[in-house]
């Protein structure tokens, strides 16, 4: 593969041999890198029924989990599944550590990779820290963004398409609505990148036009405000979360219209396609954008997601990681 | 051993075939449970004076500390149990996690088991949570209860039963006293059930008036607000840790005046037997619910309980762990 | 080597064979001690390149950080040191465990001595901490100081040590200058300590008059306030961290003005000798202490201190842990 045509946001994520070297956004990353990092996850999915759930592949390297922006639930899967493959995991609390000195981010960063850590997981409330860490650290440091600001949740959207796969049998002639609150939804952007890149043609995107950013038919989407046209003879169903502390207010008028109108309930569901399936990147608001009955149902794989999500982290880390040079 | 005879609360702590599986209460629970687990520390409290206090039984199993209600010191000897067990043990925040972002525990849960985690160890100031989610997990999931309420604090009572075991060499025809405030201790109740399961038919109670439950002597134990006739011969004098953050003001008249009528001293400690041993869940109070004196002399056994908690929680997590199926 | 000559604080440090067994001051400690534990250092620094970078040294030994002010960078070091080792970490959010139940420093570490843990790392911010726990628990268990009050914080100046011996090759003849807030710092006392020992004599503060401490000048060092005479033919130039937290406001007359004096710049530092080293402990305040011409110049080596800083943590661990005893 040559980076030749790849942007410099792309172009970073590689190192000089080709070889993917950090995971910070989707966009511009070719089908097979994607592919890749679903069949290796294959062999990690299974790995977690196992009596003994750990493999050496990290053993003696240090991955710090820094997260400027708090998140129990994806610090979490980060950190299981660093364990399962043996890395020396360390959690800061890193918004508490840059504010009571007033050290800058890259001067923290450089002082943990003076440390030799290998592997940084990087969450952020601001877009393109992960990108910014990356351009800063030595070839040897690994960076995966785990969330940054309204830009990319590039592991989500990978877990999410593992989940389609395993659903569905593959995304050819796919077609798949993502639900809700496109303007603040990193998850959203990201889940477009990866579908087009493999392959679906018909993405549809449906939430209420205060919702969805004017621009995003650009991302070859079709918007619409209407869930009956949104999801008409849809194979997947994309919840986004609504992510109520982010809101001011103006943009719903209130939660009851809100669900009465996008919330997914078993009658909404019934003009999609009759195997189609649920999906969520949790955690769910029952009752605001989903119903419980759909959320319970057999045609939620909500909970596969989240055990996918370590699989996919894994597989993610392990190729990254797999030809880090030693260091100089 | 077969669960006809049992109660519900009981019956959902063993597997189809009669093998404890979670660890929730120990009301109901037959006496050779106990006596099967206390004999099983045994093997692990020589284990900490080794050079390396480690074993591979859990190795590969991923433990999560589940703390809604926040606990340092037990969340410690938890996480320690763990470790030397080989465990990856996984510290959740978790009145954080819920609150945040408004997820029920059950869905909170259920998303921590998607990710094949295999033990919790949950803690919560509401009664019943452990049980809740006991009863809300697939078979191969295991819950051990780290204190709900003033409901139970199970693994605190094996604890002080290996201790009294240790100290007294077994619990028939043992005169057990239980000092002060009876009515918001969880490890009351929990001892109670374990004294009169192994035997002991001379419980008392003792502390104000206020601070004993009227229902108490349901329990089998012999009630009383005066120290001199409720340590009078007595083997075993457990003192309670009197919560001064759970007190209204109301309950007990003053801090000096609760020392001088309960408060252990070397004085009060006289009408027991010349030989009795002194026990404590710690933190303790000094000058509060017992004196500097008495808590550092020989007679204590405060420090010893601390030692045996983690053989103890080391034993039943292997023991519920031990037989865990693969997960289908 | 004999205690009889030592002071009480000194003589704590070593066990009855003359072995070290804390690590809590460096006032007293005899140069082959220091000598020792850098030379531990180097086989341990080439360490964080490796592939694999850990060793079993501690494996099943259990290692507390117990931090009773907060301090992520420092914790950290010590977590990722103790990791390499094999040890299992414990990190304790001291602060909060103390103040919730009221238990006084000494019942809290007395409870975690019982559960078999094995090494403390103390950090307070009052003076002598590490030294009162040490002296109150058992032979068997470690105390290292990792920064009491103002008084000490030997492993920061013994990392320090180790940088400036690989930076010039050894302590003969040598020209120091330790620049900055003297009358507040832990580390400037640690480190005038050392370099005595190791045979510096031509050690120099400089500062402005009100955060020279007076009676400075009796650990053998000449105290300026002007930076043109303490830098004169200086071979290692010591920033120390202005403590922003500390000042009350009366102590520097303002930023721009402490920095127009005694900030490092190009200019500042052509006074010193033409292969003078820069080191700070970090974190930095750029503009404030040093200017970022200078911290980011070849001439710094302040990212190496970070990279030594957990060689040399593993080397105090591994000299005092060595010969620690069976427990009885």
């Amino acid at each position: 593969m040559t980076s030749g045509s790849m942007t410099p946001a792309t172009a970073i994520q590689f190192d000089s041999n080709g070889k993917l070297k950090h995971f910070l956004t989707i966009a511009g990353l070719p089908r097979e890198v994607l592919v890749g990092i679903l069949d290796t996850a294959e062999s990690f999915v299974s790995f977690g029924k196992r009596e003994i759930k750990k493999v050496p592949l990290l053993r003696g390297k240090t991955m710090v989990n820094l997260f400027f922006e708090p998140s129990t639930r994806t610090r979490t899967t980060f950190e299981i599944a660093g364990k399962r493959l043996s890395a020396d995991v360390i959690n800061l609390n890193a918004s508490r550590m840059s504010t009571i000195k007033g050290e800058s981010i890259l001067d923290t960063v450089r002082t943990l990779e003076a440390m030799h850590t290998d592997l940084f997981i990087v969450r952020d409330s601001a877009s393109g820290t992960a990108h910014l860490i990356a351009a800063h650290l030595p070839e040897y440091v690994r960076v995966i963004n785990a969330g940054d600001g309204r830009h990319a949740h590039p592991t989500q959207a990978m877990l999410d398409m593992f989940t389609i796969r395993r659903a569905k049998g593959g995304f050819d002639g796919l077609r798949v609505a993502i639900i809700g609150d496109l303007l603040h939804s990193r998850v959203a952007r990201s889940q477009i990148h990866a579908l087009t890149t493999l392959g679906v043609s018909d993405i549809r995107v449906v939430g209420p036009r205060t919702l969805i950013p004017t621009e995003i038919e650009s991302m070859g989407v079709t918007a619409s405000s209407d869930m009956r046209e949104g999801l008409a003879g849809i194979d997947v169903v994309i919840m986004l979360r609504l992510q109520r502390e982010r809101m001011d207010g103006q943009l719903v008028p209130s939660e009851q219209e809100y669900f009465n109108r996008y919330g997914l309930t078993e009658e909404k569901l019934r003009y999609a396609d009759a195997n189609a399936v649920v999906m969520h990147p949790g955690p769910i608001n029952r009752g605001l954008e989903i119903s419980s009955t759909v959320a319970d149902s057999s045609r939620s794989v909500i909970l596969e997601q989240v055990t996918n999500g370590i699989a996919v982290r894994m597989s993610i880390m392990a190729t990254i990681m797999g030809g880090s040079e030693e260091r100089v």
